[in-house]
């Protein structure tokens, strides 16, 4: 049997930029994850191919893989469902591929909850880091508008709390490469090449 | 007060290569971290320095000093004492730097019972016939010495469990690229960069 996949989820606020910097990633030359396609039940837009871009399934598909646990994660936005089909992402990772989510922070926590081995990334924006002094150096924000900013920003990291690496998506290229960094190092993990080890000391 | 610098553990079986790929990686000049002097009760061999190679010490001092509780670890081959002063180690990390130590696995453990947010790497023969080969070649033992070496490091290769990543010493190269991959990543963990983010937002 091959030794399973490893699982990686990025994930990160609305607006961070999770789809730019899946796509730069994937365009390296020395990345080799499966991207695992989403289901939904929104309609294509113009140019979007089933089975590229998203599943389309009908809302009554959606609701029978929902209960017949066939949804890795998924979500609800604007009456329109969205999620990961789990039997993909299972039969790639037993075929010994890695699999990777880019996928919304609540489907994130479903996933941690299903495979607590996967690797968590959160991307958070730049100006996360930079809040507090562009609004007191700006000095031009009402109070209230200061205040509903650091709260959302107080509520982005606390979701960073459940995620393994924090990666600062100052520029595209920076946060790719520091994703590189975490999927190699990762794949170091004791946890995860202590098979092979296992194998190597049984026939010695 | 700074952020608490990173404590990084190299240990794996004797033999392997750990003190070769720490020098190379020190010699790497992205690679800034203090490397922390074992102290020890053997002689000073030829071209030894005290205070660069090891503090040399009486076996005296030694045990008081482990009476004091002022070592972070340490152990006893073949009649002489070796281990890591704890006092320089706390306040360089204080300082905000980060320590290197290179030391033996019942070592490694001993910091992971006092230091349980220490990043463990195994650095582990390319099999365990090339761990045999390079005693054999290093020509300085019996043997039945060498046999010993490889049940031990059979033992010791279970040990890796214990530790957070496994390195291949297939070749130094190789085994220093997979440490700094390793050290790149471990600093983008959310344990370690949660502190900056809520230090940030805490005084808003």
């Amino acid at each position: 049997m091959a030794k399973r996949g490893m699982l990686i989820v990025l994930s990160g606020p609305s607006g961070v930029g999770k789809g730019t910097v899946r796509k730069a990633l994937f365009d390296e030359p020395d990345v080799d994850f499966e991207y695992s396609t989403s289901m939904t039940t929104r309609e294509p837009r113009d140019g979007e191919v089933n089975g590229v871009d998203y599943y389309f399934v009908s809302k009554e598909q959606f609701e029978e893989n929902i209960r017949n646990g066939e949804m890795l994660e998924y979500a609800k936005y604007v009456d329109n469902y969205y999620g990961t089909p789990l039997k993909y992402v299972n039969e790639t990772l037993d075929s010994g591929k890695d699999v990777f989510l880019e996928i919304e922070v609540n489907g994130a926590m479903q996933v941690r909850a299903n495979c607590p081995d996967a690797v968590f990334v959160f991307l958070t924006p730049p100006d996360l880091m930079e809040l507090k002094n562009r609004l007191i150096g700006r000095g031009t924000d009402e109070m209230d508008v200061i205040n509903k900013r650091i709260e959302k920003a107080v509520s982005e990291i606390r979701m960073m709390r459940n995620y393994d690496y924090a990666v600062l998506n100052d520029k595209v290229e920076n946060a790719v490469e520091r994703i590189k960094d975490i999927i190699k190092s990762e794949r170091l993990r004791v946890s995860r090449v202590m098979p092979d080890y296992e194998l190597m000391l049984g026939d010695k």
